[in-house]
């Protein structure tokens, strides 16, 4: 029985609808907060109950933590679960939450703390014997050229404060560091009102290798790794588990190093540990760890069987890990494609508007996480994420053949998507031989021409 | 690559979206013949291309033979495929289709003829060794007494043209006969033009239990068989596969009964063959053969990997069948829940209108087949059938707990449903130790008051 009775959901979109799902399975009722835009969303029909929290921009409801607060409180709820992105990783909301009594599902404020911060976070991960990506803090044009020199070209330029790319700067030379800096000091202000920047080598030739971790307080678990290499401008776009094609040395590496990551910190909640992998030099690197749900959370559960975000709750309340890792058995092997309302002809310009017709029928070995439906309002406010396909088979090949039978099947009117261009990906040999690195669909998008 | 171009759908609902969803997969284009009601349906909305029949009833529409041959080849279609019901086991049709140059995705004309009357099936079965309940046809009250005490009480009086449990009398003594064999003559000659009947022991502790039938004209497979023996006055509710607690001498005979049944009718497409199974006596009877696919084909699939209507339509364009029997490997266990829009609090009344909203969420192990969708109209002329529930688990417990939650989870509001019924039918201990027979539907009924 679960000690949650009435949940606050703060998020929106087809993890809102996600988190419904398996409330209702473990029979709490939940309360949906919504902006105004939001109001006619499919999370917010089926939801126990909708509650507005103000105007559509996200400051104004989704990133309001009093609002959220109160709205939980005024609602008789006794937990929230923040999903991800917005508030999801704020230690501001888990801080609130201890204080006003209510459950935040996710990890403890101190967590929050140890991961959130990039440059704590590689701190921990020396601490705990978890190799890092060369490189650290600068404050100055001249500590960057010193640092550089260590270093070495192709680096990057990260925000301390940093997610999602911004104030992200790749500098591929001395004479370039200077301006990159500024610009990627500005930005970092701009984005997160913290102008704090770090240096760090790019690894050429990596692979996107991230390991899902659980963890009750005493014990500490993995679900396997997932490989994230599909990216566009550093933003996920075809997720898939097992990774294929890396050494079992390395495999066995990353999964360790990720438990050794959590245990070091004391973590305690569902969680990620993303690693850098660089498969030829048999090496691997920490980039952070996401004290949340992620997006691709479900070719985990394609290929473990296990329903992450009721193990999520459980672990809230206070129980032990219902199961071993030897329990944790994988099988076979699953593929995630983030449909996207945008328009790859056009640059990936977001296509918001009206849903006129959404089917997304029962294909073989297909789950479908979306909120929309015929009538669905895609608001331009939020990201272009509408529909996660998710794919399993007894092989990759399978996994594959069906993703690309899902693509043909499924419908989805009214908008445009990047469909054509998971096609793509899906069709190309690099891709079908397994193991891409992160340069892979920076390359591939420029001879897709008008295809994609 | 399919020979099949373009495929006329003679049907609606539930399995005509499920077959534009398999001739999706194989690259199909599809026609859907409406009627005028049905002109918004989901079905309508996703075919390529949909063409009115006529008014709603079928009579007017779906059943008309020349409309339905006219409509597909003034489309361009080179297929016909005509789901369950209506006119899929329609000789003149098949006839029709032969004629025109149409592909039927059904069984021959012969083979039609074979199955459709019930007493050339019996006569075959008993020619094919396969043996069947004691009975024979009648055409006076004289006949029928004289024949009734060689079967003796109870007994069944069915139309020779039957189906649908139209024309069907349960007749407990002698006295009670004369009355009845009117009454069920007058009922199948205004529901069939044919007033033969014939009169059939009753056997009072049977199981159905069907055997999916797969037949390319050299080589008849089986797919396993289904357990259908929860019903409502002869209406299939809840369907199973494998059939529970089934000892393995009498599986393993209906199946060969059921093979060597297709063999001397030279049968040849996607068929299945019913018994009504006595497992104490250790003994089975033939029932009839259904020459087209069946509304519960989806467990099978669930337990085969198979996709049975692509099966159907390779057969049908004289493709040998791509596996054999050693190919077809049975997994787990799967059940499927028919969701009416019906009042089971009054008496079973169907419950037409407007569909507000409907949510089938990727619950694990859920297959959901529906035309619902938010705003979807259900017209009050056709079958109340809105949606099939299908769960596959490891274990039949696994399957009924996954159904559990399905039930709980999916959402179907604007109509009234069978899902208390489905819920109450799942929790009950006899259901769930497996093995009822078709008495356990109709004394469960009358103990669920309020609740069902």
């Amino acid at each position: 029985m679960p000690t949650i009775k009435r949940l606050f959901i703060a998020n929106r979109g087809e993890i809102a609808v996600r988190i419904i799902r398996t409330a209702r399975a473990l029979g709490i009722e939940t309360v949906l907060g919504v902006s105004q835009a939001d109001r006619d969303s499919l999370g917010a029909r089926l939801a126990t109950r909708a509650v507005v929290l103000g105007p559509a921009p996200s400051r104004e409801s989704y990133l309001r933590v009093g609002t959220v607060i109160e709205a939980a409180k005024g609602t008789g709820c006794d937990a929230i679960h923040p999903g991800y992105g917005f508030l999801s990783e704020n230690r501001e909301l888990a801080q609130a939450c201890a204080e006003e009594g209510l459950i935040f599902i996710g990890p403890s404020p101190d967590n929050l703390s140890a991961v959130g911060d990039k440059l704590t976070a590689r701190t921990h991960a020396l601490a705990a014997g978890v190799p890092v990506v060369p490189g650290g803090t600068v404050k100055t044009a001249e500590d960057a050229s010193a640092l550089a020199e260590t270093i070495g070209f192709p680096l990057l330029i990260k925000a301390v404060a940093g997610g999602g790319g911004k104030g992200m700067k790749r500098v591929d030379d001395a004479a370039a560091l200077p301006a990159q800096l500024d610009l990627a000091m500005a930005e970092a202000e701009a984005a997160f009102a913290d102008a704090r920047v770090y240096l760090e080598r790019f690894v050429t030739v990596g692979r996107h290798v991230e390991v899902q971790i659980l963890a009750d307080g005493t014990t500490i678990l993995h679900a396997g790794e997932r490989d994230c290499s599909v990216q566009r401008r550093y933003q996920k776009v075809v997720e898939e588990a097992p990774a294929p094609d890396l050494p079992d040395a390395l495999r066995q590496g990353l999964l360790e190093a990720a438990v050794r990551y959590a245990r070091h910190i004391g973590y305690r909640s569902l969680g990620t540990v993303e690693f850098l992998v660089d498969v030829p030099r048999g090496e691997f690197y920490f980039l952070e760890m996401n004290a949340r749900v992620q997006v691709e959370h479900p070719v985990t559960e394609a290929i473990t069987g296990l329903d992450l975000i009721a193990l999520q709750i459980a672990i809230a309340e206070g129980k032990p890990l219902p199961l071993t890792q030897d329990d944790i058995r994988l099988s076979g092997h699953a593929l995630e494609c983030r449909l996207n309302a945008e328009d790859p002809a056009r640059d990936f310009m977001p296509s918001p508007g009206r849903v006129t017709q959404a089917w997304f029928p029962p294909v073989p070995g297909l789950r479908v996480d979306t909120h929309m439906q015929p009538g669905a309002m895609i608001p331009p406010y939020y990201d272009s994420m509408v529909a996660k396909l998710i794919t399993w088979g007894a092989t990759r090949d399978e996994a594959i053949a069906r993703m690309l039978t899902a693509l043909d099947v499924c419908v989805l009117e009214g908008v445009t998507t990047n469909a054509p261009l998971h096609r793509a990906i899906l069709s190309d040999p690099a891709f079908r031989a397994g193991g891409v690195d992160t340069n892979f669909l920076g390359a591939l998008l420029p001879t897709l021409g008008g295809r994609s």
